[in-house]
């Protein structure tokens, strides 16, 4: 019997699966070889080069954030506590246009996956401007990502005109689709109220010709409905149904005020939801109907969304609040389980991307976007069940080691694939002359 | 000039004082002698003994925990997810009387203060069974702390029975009291649902005999007024005003449910609030209208609960939930703010506990509790505001030392006056003790 050898080994942890059966492997073992999980068992001693002892640890699938605006960690902090038009209008949008370069981009990027990294994501969903400077970024640190290139009809910092949108478009798609599935490009138009209905049929349209998925912020603030019922005569999902925009490659971000007959008629077309309930609740611009979508099986993951709003692009805190406002609002404790949550922190998210046949499972032949936590710690004692402790109780620093596409990109919190001080240097002195020249 | 020597000097942080003014130093100085602030400054140098050079951090007051129960975290995560009358009467109460112990007590305190002072807790008041037991581990790690008998009507673990109620209270102060400000007494009558109006008035009288704070969990869930309406006639504050055991020593716990009127009785009596987020969001046990309160200058401060239904005793975690959830549910933003919330949990929960003209602040004359943090992280980059970073960003294992009644507790995060490994092995055997015998 010949002994195969494998890349890398995982050995002695309790592995979360996340398959569709939620198996969890006592004293597990993880086989890599190259970017795939080979084998996942247990009471086997495969060969490796290397193997990573996780003894006392939780294996589970890294995380994916189905929602961010990466290179706004350099707005951290800096307009808090207000409302989302004011927040936007008078602060966010004012400051990306005076701010917002190739520079700041990639700067932003790098700082942002440094923080994502340390807190276990491995997958990330952005969607900003000169996102070709973001995903670069990503794709030098060896991070998983669906990399948006975003559209809107206002000033944007590198808007090209709507009689570029196609050209755009193809183009991004072109440069980025190669590095598939490590970067994967998409489409993202803002909104429905900051883009036309031209705009929003042409990105689509776009999007369809390249095989590319499709997002968009969708009623995150009740104020859209009113907005867009003045100027189209019809709500936002009619609106868009009636563009013909809404299919299962289409993601919709916030939904925080989908309607029932809204919530069937997503059911209906296949749309996909990104949940961010760190963002809305900060914002106070509503909380999503989550629930519901998710007994009518409309696949939902988390996203953190940007961290000027969040403030953090931590998925741990966002599954904590995940848990627990749907209970708060409903007055009902059973609302939304743990292992719901961490469903769609992993798998679920995945399936949101169009990814869950690579990726948000340990299983064998799945790409290996794997992360360890250190369970061996006070607030993380004793360890009854591991859905509760990751949700309730875990924070993103007890990630100690994290693997993308077979890589190891963070071991014992250190991290590989980048300087973690370069970023912050780039960042603060971003910061520092927001501060002094930017202050509205 | 003599140059006096101080003990221990803090330099080069950012200092926030949490000082009626809310004053920032920036590269502050704070020197200690004994348990001691003697100097808070700028541009001075001091000698010492001892110097924590913090530049690039900042230095905060210690947090104060205003409610909690602390053996608690040996059911961290054991029973989750469900309705709190099924929670408390199926899952809690049985378990504590199987299972509850004076060793238990002590195990599960020393785990909990190791918890507590890695998250940046220098003060907690706690209530439980077997409270000597538990203050003396609070005692044997230099914590400082509210520590409160617990009395109730039901059979507890360490029931004395009613006619003993004021020999035990009396035996508990004695031998307490000594230690104040570092162990100071109290008592905490669980609630008006489990104590006869008997118990809470001889409960409070003993209280005011001895100069103690009187605790009681309040209005925790809707059913407590329904409760209490039909065994004696009048809703819950109406109850406890007509029994006399209103005043500016009484520490309502939780208050989910005041109502305006309810309020108005507060604010006249004096009346103390701990408002504990997590636990009442994970219990789906309804929101505090917390501003309304704060509005009318009634004292809140935050408290974790206990870790069976937080899950953690975190107090950035609490901080995080208290500036989400009052916009979450007013649909206002601006709510709750940042600089409110760290107030809250500082110098305010210090008020609720009595103890502000002790502790709550970096204040020349106060007693020396002060963390440390370390702001030179990723996800804690840039700086533009230190309360919104406290508060939406920083997370409890960014606090890197602690001091508290001039003693440095933890130091580059390694405890000082325990050893958790010891203590995390007790509480994995009473687990597992728990989770073999004792499932329901």
């Amino acid at each position: 019997m010949q002994t195969e050898i494998f890349d890398l080994v995982i050995r002695g942890g309790t592995l979360l699966t996340m398959s569709a059966d939620m198996q969890i492997i006592e004293d597990g073992v993880v086989a890599i070889k190259a970017n795939r999980i080979e084998l996942v068992g247990k009471n086997i001693q495969p060969g490796a080069d290397k193997v990573i002892r996780a003894d006392g640890c939780l294996v589970i699938p890294g995380l994916v954030n189905t929602h961010a605006h990466l290179p706004m960690v350099c707005f951290r902090g800096m307009a808090d506590d207000l409302a989302l038009m004011d927040w936007l209008e008078n602060h966010i949008f004012p400051m990306e246009a005076r701010f917002v370069d190739k520079k700041l981009a990639y700067d932003g990027a790098m700082l942002a996956i440094a923080e994502m990294i340390l807190s276990g994501t491995t997958t990330v969903c952005d969607g900003y401007f000169f996102e070709n400077h973001i995903a670069s970024a990503i794709q030098s640190c060896g991070m998983r990502a669906v990399v948006a290139q975003g559209f809107a009809d206002f000033a944007t910092p590198d808007n090209t005109g709507r009689e570029k949108i196609i050209s755009t478009a193809e183009r991004f798609v072109r440069r980025w689709k190669q590095y598939a599935p490590l970067v994967t490009p998409a489409f993202f138009c803002h909104s429905a109220y900051t883009c036309s209905p031209q705009t929003l049929v042409a990105v689509k349209a776009a999007a369809r010709d390249a095989g590319v998925q499709y997002m968009l912020h969708l009623m995150e603030h009740e104020e859209e409905a009113r907005t867009i019922e003045s100027r189209y005569g019809r709500k936002p999902v009619p609106h868009l149904l009636e563009l013909g925009v809404l299919d299962s490659e289409t993601v919709a971000v916030h939904c925080n005020w989908l309607s029932p007959e809204d919530i069937k008629v997503f059911a209906s077309q296949g749309v996909r939801v990104s949940h961010n309930p760190a963002s809305s609740m900060k914002l106070a611009a509503g909380v999503a109907p989550i629930p519901q979508m998710l007994s009518r099986g409309i696949p939902v993951g988390l996203g953190t969304d940007g961290a000027a709003s969040n403030n953090t692009l931590d998925m741990f805190q966002e599954m904590n609040l995940a848990a627990k406002i749907h209970k708060a609002v409903s007055l009902d404790p059973t609302a939304m389980s743990a292992a719901e949550v961490v469903r769609m922190a992993t798998i679920g998210g995945a399936r949101v991307l169009g990814l869950d046949n690579l990726i948000g499972s340990i299983e064998e032949g799945k790409l290996a976007d794997i992360i360890i936590l250190d369970m061996n710690q006070p607030h993380l004692t004793p360890l009854y069940n591991p859905y509760s402790q990751l949700v309730y109780a875990v924070r993103g620093a007890d990630v100690t080691t994290s693997i993308i596409d077979g890589k190891i990109v963070m071991e014992n919190r250190r991290l590989l694939t980048m300087d973690p001080a370069v970023a912050m240097q780039n960042v603060r002195d971003i910061g520092n002359r927001i501060a002094s020249e930017g202050k509205p």
